[in-house]
């Protein structure tokens, strides 16, 4: 069985990858890696012994996606995709990788004979938009507030009347915020929810712009893994016409985030979150989602976790060796 | 005021644009129909002194798209379409014409500076598909079951991306199953809900391919002309980035519509119909929604018929010069 990674240079994309080397997956001997620009091939992915390949790959290049599609993979994973504040910047973009280069990948499958692959599609709570109710349940209407969250949407009505039509078999996975989100600060509004625990637990200083009573819907980078993992050999016959699925995540304000940072790393790390209100931030995270009735994808055996402390010590054993405190 | 209407040869094109002659809308002056085929101006148009034109137009000739957005109309309304039967046996035509021209469109106007028209796009109630609660609610989600359906969801989300970003300012018109729809009877699997009353109304047999307890959702063609000239003048501040809005409707079985055939056109008429069950038509129509709460537009101000009686009434008057018998 071959696996083929598109956007497996992205944070996810490589956890994704690399996870195929740490927990084998039964038959899965073939991974082929792109992105727009060719990702490393992780080296516990070679240990293992599954032959891997690395490329690179844009989606509105159709001659190359068509190629791509030619090599026949048993599964895709797409999770490429210009994040939201890119497409909001750069309206032509948006449209032309996270909707035509999607449209582009799913008619290259439809083109190759008898041929159905299992088709993950990574899309986002961004396809929701506020007003919310206090629990968005799996019913509720896509009314996306940015450009980002309609290409994502309208990638998801393609997977599921592509996947209708028997051209592949397709499962939406709609992330939750990543968090504790690796790496660098960057400038995300959502960046806070993720660097308020990422920056204390080394030692380092981070700014908190909104209060914290501001609720949001998490799962941590290891529980996007596992989502995907399990799209990947779901069962679709219960899933009928509706492919796409609000993964579980854990319902949690700033507030309950630092207590958690508190308990695992004492009130030291939580006194380096240094509160600078910054109104425009704040506005934007009002329009947010806080928290989803994911009964669906609960009942179909997605997890995340459960509580912060557990995303914490994830971060912890994932991204710090286990250890607590300045580098 | 110019109002451009594609799709203006079609039923309900034909009856709008006849509409603005005979109940004018003030202010509006110019009229330009256009169609795959080159409409008809009702005489009533001319005759109420509106300037109106009459011109050939494929959505998925891009350039001929351009020139009529160059022409800058006020209001477009948006009514082309490939209809559900035929975008499911072509593929690649329905979604060259059903989405790619909408999106050649909504892009042709983009492209103008300045310009920022009214948009009426019609959508329809196949953008749901079953399972259904027992009255959709306005935030129930898009599952169609159709690629026609998909291509309107998908329509819709442009609409309201497209009208967020100020390119135009957009309204989405989710008809109901238009009954009674004029003309020959049709080989839709839904045109036996017209046909059990359009045929016997003239004294001509008509067959039921259903139970009489199968319930569906109405709206007259009267109804439908209502709904489009409300969205051209309604104040779009209210919709917020909730672009689309399901129409009111009734929600009748077959048994009703039969009673009220009985009251207006007597125990004659109605045993006319002939019940020749159809497995295949019941299997169909089993997937179709049966009633909506459509509580967001009739707070707007949307309003169809509430009784079968009136909805019949309204095509004797209109289709039938006020008499009911033979021909």
């Amino acid at each position: 069985m071959k696996a083929l990674v598109i956007g497996a240079a992205g944070m996810v994309g490589t956890k994704l990858a690399r996870s195929f080397g740490t927990d084998p997956v039964p038959g899965l001997d073939g991974l082929a890696l792109v992105d727009v620009v060719a990702p490393a091939v992780p080296a516990e992915v070679t240990a293992a012994g599954i032959a891997a390949t690395s490329g690179v790959l844009d989606l509105r290049d159709g001659a190359a996606v068509a190629a791509v599609a030619a090599d026949r993979p048993d599964v895709i994973f797409h999770l490429a995709a210009i994040v939201s504040g890119e497409a909001e910047a750069d309206f032509e973009k948006g449209y032309a990788v996270n909707f035509d280069g999607t449209r582009t990948l799913f008619e290259a499958i439809r083109a190759q004979p008898d041929y159905c692959p299992r088709v993950v599609f990574t899309s986002s709570i961004a396809v929701f938009g506020a007003p919310f109710p206090d629990a968005i349940p799996d019913a509720y209407h896509l009314t996306p507030l940015t450009s980002y969250g309609t290409q994502k949407a309208m990638g998801e009505l393609l997977l599921a009347d592509y996947s209708r039509r028997g051209f592949f078999d397709g499962v939406g996975i709609r992330l939750p915020t990543i968090c504790i989100r690796p790496g660098r600060p960057n400038k995300a509004a959502s960046g806070f929810f993720s660097g308020i625990l990422r920056e204390p637990l080394v030692g380092q200083e981070a700014v908190l712009p909104v209060e914290d009573d501001v609720r949001h819907w998490h799962a941590s980078p290891r529980a996007a893994v596992g989502f995907l993992r399990h799209a990947m050999t779901l069962d679709t016959a219960p899933l009928g016409a509706r492919r796409s699925l609000t993964m579980p995540g854990l319902s949690a304000t700033v507030g309950e985030q630092i207590e958690a940072l508190r308990r695992v790393a004492g009130d030291k790390a939580a006194g380096l979150i240094r509160r600078v209100p910054d109104a425009t931030i704040r506005g934007i995270v009002a329009g947010w989602p806080t928290r989803f009735d994911a009964a669906r994808a609960t009942g179909l055996g997605f997890r995340a976790e459960t509580s912060f402390d557990e995303i914490i010590a994830a971060h912890v054993e994932d991204e710090l060796g286990g250890v607590i405190g300045p580098r």
